[in-house]
């Protein structure tokens, strides 16, 4: 099932499973374990782990030991990370014993950034996917406007970051690490570069292009306070780990629920259609969160409902993330 | 690196970096990514999808798809979790881009059961583990009496366990799969059995062996609420994750640390020498557990100290978890 990789390339790859599709795609199977579902966090802190592997496997570099040109730790963080899924395969979908077959293309976005997609495909064991599912490469019409609706697809734009001076997470610095290898990798045509759609999220604190006419508010708006448990929400080097921001989104999501009269069954089984979150910033360990919760119902299609959950550092009001989330409706449950 | 297991082998076994190493004993080398490590319920629920896979290995069954006589599924449930560390390699140690190599050997416990143990070595990329580490199996010898220090060992007890017609939580049946073949392991040594250890556990709520003259209380026992979050504790089946004990233990422990007037730097830094978890219960989506910690100096090695965490239904006082553990003296740190 799977091939090895070169001996060849530099350095050595140390993900068995992975396998080159071509200069630019990776693909791999995973067996669904219980440390890979049943919790968004989960899931997409696996799938980050994914993106690393496929920048590793492409780029020249192991990102894991990446180090700037002063020697210093350089992280590949994720700034967005955009997950598009369909009432057959979301991210609840995955059960244990499933197997998931991932494509992964890589592109440029210049030497401090780089853009990967993601493409999902899922089988019972024993079941062979369709080999167009497993053996191209993922273009970003593909994602954008083709999408098969048996397959997950993911989105992440990563940018290179190293810690400042001060050592502390508030303020972290742009910088690749050295023997970076990006010029090989395809240019995203302009029309579907995530630079625009995230400065929408940085500035006005949604993704959700017109509020007035197509989205309209629904629930009253909720603030949350969630402060970081030290415990439970950081990543290997201090760090809030990125998945525990879709973890927190959850949360929150959950409150909304509630208060919507909702119940916990319902939130278990929802679908999420499209979620796009942007990592504004990182926090120190005693940071308390405040979360702004507010739903949309959609003019246009009234089988769907949306949510922006924006994430804030509830002392400063510094933006640490914007989310919004597009959920298919529950079958008339509220 | 990796030998693929026969294909005769039935079923198929679908982790490719998976070796054997003889009849009761598979290998595999990990990666430590940021989906594994930084949080103890990370590498902690990444152990538990080992021993499954282990026991898929050897024991003619695939452990994710496993069946009853009936047809229902059965899961190869946790039931005592203990981890044996040093100051040299404990849960903490591992971090982005470490090489593990682990070596997971497999005993008999009967048709309802079965143990795993685990030798977790570490290396940098590059460098070669000695290879007695990774070539031999895990006896109990070497857990209990002889471990390397340079090693991390891990010990499972799992027990096949089906949901009853109700379909909760709360009532759950010990129900092993079809096929499942145990009579080619070998059997444990009865002083190394874990039951008696469990059984105490259970009818104690500790697995201090003597509170009295070795180990004196410190800090105020605490009680806390933790209600279960269904946004992240679950695992893909709808139960209360078994990772995620391992994550209101370490919540626990964080507040009784502040408590004592110790800093969240502190907790960061502790160092877990052996921790010993007993799963009693399951829990429903609603439940709040009530949750007691008590510390313990202990008056012959005034260099450890432990506690204890006692994880109980809030509502029916109904135990779910028993949990011990020892730490090295934080340097002085109180």
């Amino acid at each position: 099932m799977s091939i090895a990789l070169s001996r060849q390339s530099s350095p050595p790859l140390l993900v068995p499973n992975l396998r080159r599709v071509d200069s630019t795609t990776v693909a791999r199977t995973e067996l669904v374990q219980p440390s890979m579902c049943g919790q968004t966090s989960l899931l997409c802190g696996r799938i980050g782990d994914w993106t690393w592997d496929a920048v590793s496997a492409l780029c020249g570099i192991q990102v894991l030991n990446a180090r700037n040109q002063s020697g210093a730790p350089t992280y590949l963080s994720f700034y967005y990370y955009h997950i598009r899924g369909s009432s057959e395969f979301h991210l609840r979908t995955p059960g244990f014993g499933d197997l998931l077959h991932v494509t992964s293309s890589v592109f440029s976005l210049g030497s401090e950034s780089v853009l990967t997609l993601h493409r999902i495909a899922r089988t019972p064991v024993g079941h062979d996917p369709d080999p167009t599912l497993t053996e191209t490469s993922v273009d970003p019409e593909e994602f954008y406007s083709s999408r098969n609706p048996d397959c997950l697809y993911v989105e992440t734009f990563n940018r290179w970051i190293t810690r400042s001076d001060g050592g502390g997470n508030t303020n972290l610095l742009r910088s690749s690490p050295v023997d970076f290898r990006h010029a090989h990798l395809p240019t995203l045509p302009r029309k579907y570069s995530p630079r625009p759609t995230c400065h929408m999220a940085r500035s006005q604190h949604t993704f959700l292009p017109d509020r007035s006419d197509e989205y309209r508010p629904f629930g009253e708006p909720l603030r949350l306070k969630y402060p970081v448990d030290v415990s439970r929400d950081l990543n290997g080097v201090g760090l809030l780990y990125f998945a525990t921001y879709f973890a927190i989104v959850d949360w929150s999501l959950l409150q909304f629920w509630r208060a919507l009269g909702r119940t916990d069954a319902a939130f278990l089984n929802r679908v999420v259609l499209d979620q796009k979150l942007c990592f504004l910033g990182n926090a120190d360990l005693n940071t308390v969160i405040a979360v702004d919760v507010q739903g949309f119902t959609r003019a246009s299609d009234p089988t769907e409902q949306c949510a922006d959950v924006v994430l804030l550092d509830a002392d400063t009001s510094r933006a640490l993330a914007v989310c919004t989330l597009r959920f298919a409706d529950a079958g008339g449950v509220p």
